[in-house]
């Protein structure tokens, strides 16, 4: 498996080349393919991590409640807590595989372990994944080709601006799964049951409808391959708050590193209605 | 159509006899039986709506992020917005058929027009209405007694504790319908489909294990009356956040009078998942 060029996080988001430069200075996760919790735990909910200070929770709350599709809340912690109903035995500053450490919308670290960022002041949130629903989607006979390829799923910031709520503002995040043209239908009616991980795809077909230039170049995660006759389907992402940290660009606040999931005990079904 | 013997409100809630007493003050109301929304805007959402002072805005919209079975949340206002975008021709102030004004838990007024009481510190909710599917019930052929008795929806305070949010903690309120049997499993597909307005049913059959005494006797709306076969079903209730107000006491809010909702222009179908 060869590591995928990356190309600027930032492309649609501000514009300027810093971004690449701090991907540079972390190779390990500039390698790429493969640095992903997708595939790795059947039948659990994943999860999108924010912690942001409490002088910006309730902007980042109604922000979730203004824009349910890529922001799907499963969890939210008092200021200061570090452990999730969700996953009782682990520390939400260590249990995802890497992190990423923002300061006034810069990615600044991303280490494996949030712990000496940590401040008291930090409100965490867990957001739904979509990879929750990928064992569904296997269940139903739809293929998953970055897992079958071993790397992380390809995301891309959209043309799509999501609704603002108080200070923050930033565009869609989607990921995007390649599907044999005859299995659309049923990977759309799999994914519309489970809302809170993102449920039903954003779109279908062609990328240029959301603003997406060239579907092999992701601005995050991997590149992944399609097989004959498969068609890019869309899907909103929680990787959406961290292209609103770089829009909006809060003083201070720690996520993980997309596709790298806080993988929760909660049972994929759990999250799935009907 | 004779006039419902109402119980204190409170039954549940703060055990003591001031509540009843307040209804007394408002005969229109206490008259009970049709003053609801049930039935009368086929085809769109209805919603429960809360009006709350920004210094508990964070507390409300957490408690709604934990108890999303009762508290759907479907719009979000900033602070003094008196529009929202599902009904964007009307005033929140108004355009409910009648509300209720609180005091540090107590209700002190029922007013059909809440405009005198605003405040520019006030935050509006709207919150998904169990209403939203039955239109959906009727189209699978599950009747709706208090529709065809012209009552408003039965509702109880159960002895189920919502998950606390800061300042705010209390029970969860439940609409009640009676099923034919028979028809039992399609109200639960129907509306498990629609996680937005209250979902899935949280029980069915025996009312005790919510710890509701007296099927015959509701806490808010009407008594309604099953036909042979019958059987009660549970659903989570958007009127839960009334019952947080009596338990917890914030200095002021502004809410609709139970089954009393505002109508959006927002379709049912839009709620619908799958």
């Amino acid at each position: 498996m060869e590591a995928v060029p990356k190309r600027p996080l930032d492309r649609h988001v501000h514009g300027s080349q810093h971004t690449q430069t701090t991907f540079q200075a972390h190779p390990r996760v500039a390698e790429g393919a493969g640095m992903t919790t997708a595939g790795k735990a059947p039948g659990l909910a994943q999860a999108n991590l924010i912690a942001i200070p409490k002088d910006w929770a309730y902007d980042f709350l109604l922000f979730t409640h203004r824009n349910p599709k890529p922001c799907p809340v499963l969890d939210v912690l008092d200021a200061g807590e570090t452990v999730s109903a969700l996953k009782p035995d682990a520390d939400v500053r260590t249990h995802a595989p890497r992190y990423r450490i923002w300061e006034h919308g810069e990615l600044v670290a991303e280490p494996e372990n949030a712990t000496e960022h940590w401040r008291d002041d930090l409100v965490t949130f867990l957001i739904g994944c979509s990879f929750t629903f990928e064992t569904a989607l296997t269940n139903a006979g739809v293929p998953l080709r970055h897992v079958e390829q071993g790397r992380n799923v390809a995301m891309f910031v959209t043309d799509i601006q999501c609704r603002p709520a108080g200070r923050l503002h930033g565009p869609m995040v989607v990921s995007m799964r390649w599907v044999p043209e005859s299995l659309v239908d049923i990977a759309h009616k799999v994914t519309a049951l489970m809302p809170s991980v993102h449920g039903a795809p954003v779109g279908a077909g062609d990328p240029k409808m959301l603003g997406i230039d060239d579907v092999h170049a992701p601005d995050f995660g991997d590149a992944v391959e399609p097989e004959p006759g498969d068609v890019p389907m869309f899907w909103a992402c929680g990787v959406t708050p961290q292209a609103v940290l770089m829009k909006s660009k809060p003083p201070f606040a720690i996520t993980h590193a997309p596709g790298q999931m806080f993988v929760t005990d909660m049972p994929d079904f759990a999250y799935r209605v009907g």
